[in-house]
């Protein structure tokens, strides 16, 4: 029997990353239980990732329901383009071979709870919203600064996710009109610039070209640049300085279009914000109107690697009514 | 008596703006009844204009009335920062002299019917989401095209206002980032280019800076230079076409960051739209996500003049149950 005035319920709540498969029991307060981390492993192809995905699925519920905690369903973030009503994984350029997935369907084989599917970045800007940095705030946005720059945004509690479910793609703001091309086909996006990958490039741009030592891959590369800034070197800490000025015309536009309470900065580059902060602050309060300049916090994200899972939690918990 | 089914209700919309103050009946359809115009004569200073106002006010309430409506409020945009609650315009750069007047407070002292205050680009967007090119979207965007360039937000039928109310100012996205000054303090807006002072300033500089029998007035100049462009001047041409170009760039943004199912252009400069619109398609086709470049619908506003005080009236409608 649970005690009375304890919320004894819990959803689950998974992040189907590219790199990494997490599961854990949320508690309608956004605290983690049980959580369970393993490698994707997406190379081994849908079926085998699918395999995992209802094995951990399982376990998590069946230590959650030996642990007293009445389990009320799993929500689950995946990387790509979601038909969220459908529960199909439409194409997925982190997950390979995942073409027009019917997730929901499958797990339905074996797992009897109810089920929930969001788009990984929509997950954690929610997640950030609901139980992060942006607790208490109605209209806020994330961006996160990785291998590329993802966004999300909140409108009076509520997920903005536009006529197709593409809204929020901040990272794809032309910040340059004739800068660098990006993958997406447009040219000077602030992904170009801001993002690991932006800065360690602009880092061996401003090193003509070579920079010895620099390890191979985009996120490891810009730690290493991170690591030189915090030995002095002029280049890398011009080279996150840049970066803050993109960051800043972004933030402007946010703020000019957007208005809103909060912008919230995660992602790897996020432990250099005292090296790309200030330039893109300056640059925000240079470009933007004055008063809701003057009105937006920014603040580092709180729920880290967590907020992809805790948001897809968050989401299902959303559409519970509270008290059992 | 009215006859059964048929809603003899009726909300008064005005607009009040920098030229023109308007004043009509709009009912829950959108039809405009007893349409008022005269010249704002702003210069007279506030008192004389709220007395006017009060005139024209109580002046249509007793022609709808006699014409057998029952009046349920009266609702009105204005330029310029505004306190919604309140009640107050805290100030307005089109309205020499309008600094913290309690507009709805100085009105109640002669008017009885219950009000409603908003600014008056928020209402445009709401009369064009609600009777106009937006009727039956519900995510959608304007922009109007004028001596400036104004924005608005419709997000799943609601206004964006922001945390500010300050949201919407897509005119002052940067969209060159070390471009023309802009009064608002920033660089590169938006406005500076694709506004009819953007237009007209660009021939100019085109032409060397000296166009013989271009008038004084910002949109009057841009009319001028449309009809040159009819006419074939190729100068003309390569103005709009420009402008188009960094409209593209702002619609890019838009449907990256929004994902609307339409974008609205409206304002002085909307019967050029051939003349601008095919490089604006073209270049946000070439910079935004595909799947939402697709299906944005880009529309002719409807409403011209009227937007403001339809959607005034509109935004009150919203509050009132249907049915009598």
């Amino acid at each position: 029997m649970q005690s009375s005035g304890q919320d004894r319920r819990i959803v689950i709540g998974v992040d189907l990353g590219g790199t990494n498969l997490r599961i854990a029991g949320i508690t309608r307060e956004g605290d983690v239980l049980h959580l369970r981390r393993e490698e994707t492993r997406a190379d081994a192809g849908p079926k085998d990732l699918l395999e995992r995905l209802v094995t951990g699925l399982l376990g998590v519920e069946e230590e959650l329901t030996e642990s007293g905690w009445e389990v009320l369903g799993a929500s689950l973030g995946v990387p790509g383009v979601i038909s969220r009503r459908r529960g199909v994984v439409e194409s997925s350029p982190n997950l390979p071979g995942w073409k027009k997935i019917h997730l929901l369907r499958r797990l339905r084989r074996s797992v009897s709870l109810p089920l929930l599917l969001e788009n990984d970045a929509n997950a954690a800007v929610f997640g950030e919203y609901w139980a992060g940095a942006g607790k208490g705030k109605s209209t806020m946005v994330l961006l996160t600064l990785g291998t590329g720059v993802g966004g999300g945004i909140i409108i009076d509690g509520r997920l903005l996710r536009g006529a197709d479910g593409m809204a929020g793609e901040i990272g794809h703001l032309t910040v340059e009109r004739e800068g660098l091309p990006c993958p997406c086909g447009n040219r000077g996006c602030l992904e170009r610039y801001a993002s690991a990958r932006g800065i360690s490039g602009r880092y061996l741009d401003l090193c003509g070209g070579s920079a010895p030592g620099m390890p191979a891959e985009g996120s490891a590369e810009a730690a290493w640049v991170h690591s030189l800034a915090r030995e002095g070197d002029r280049m890398a800490l011009r080279a996150f300085r840049e970066a803050g000025i993109y960051l800043g015309i972004a933030m402007a536009a946010i703020v000019n279009i957007v208005n809103p309470e909060a912008i919230i900065i995660g992602g790897g580059v996020l432990p250099a914000w005292d090296l790309f902060m200030p330039s893109a602050r300056e640059e925000m309060m240079a470009r933007a109107f004055q008063a809701p300049a003057e009105s937006v916090e920014l603040l580092p994200a709180a729920l880290g690697d967590h907020a992809g899972f805790i948001g897809a939690a968050g989401l299902l918990w959303k559409e519970i009514p509270s008290a059992a």
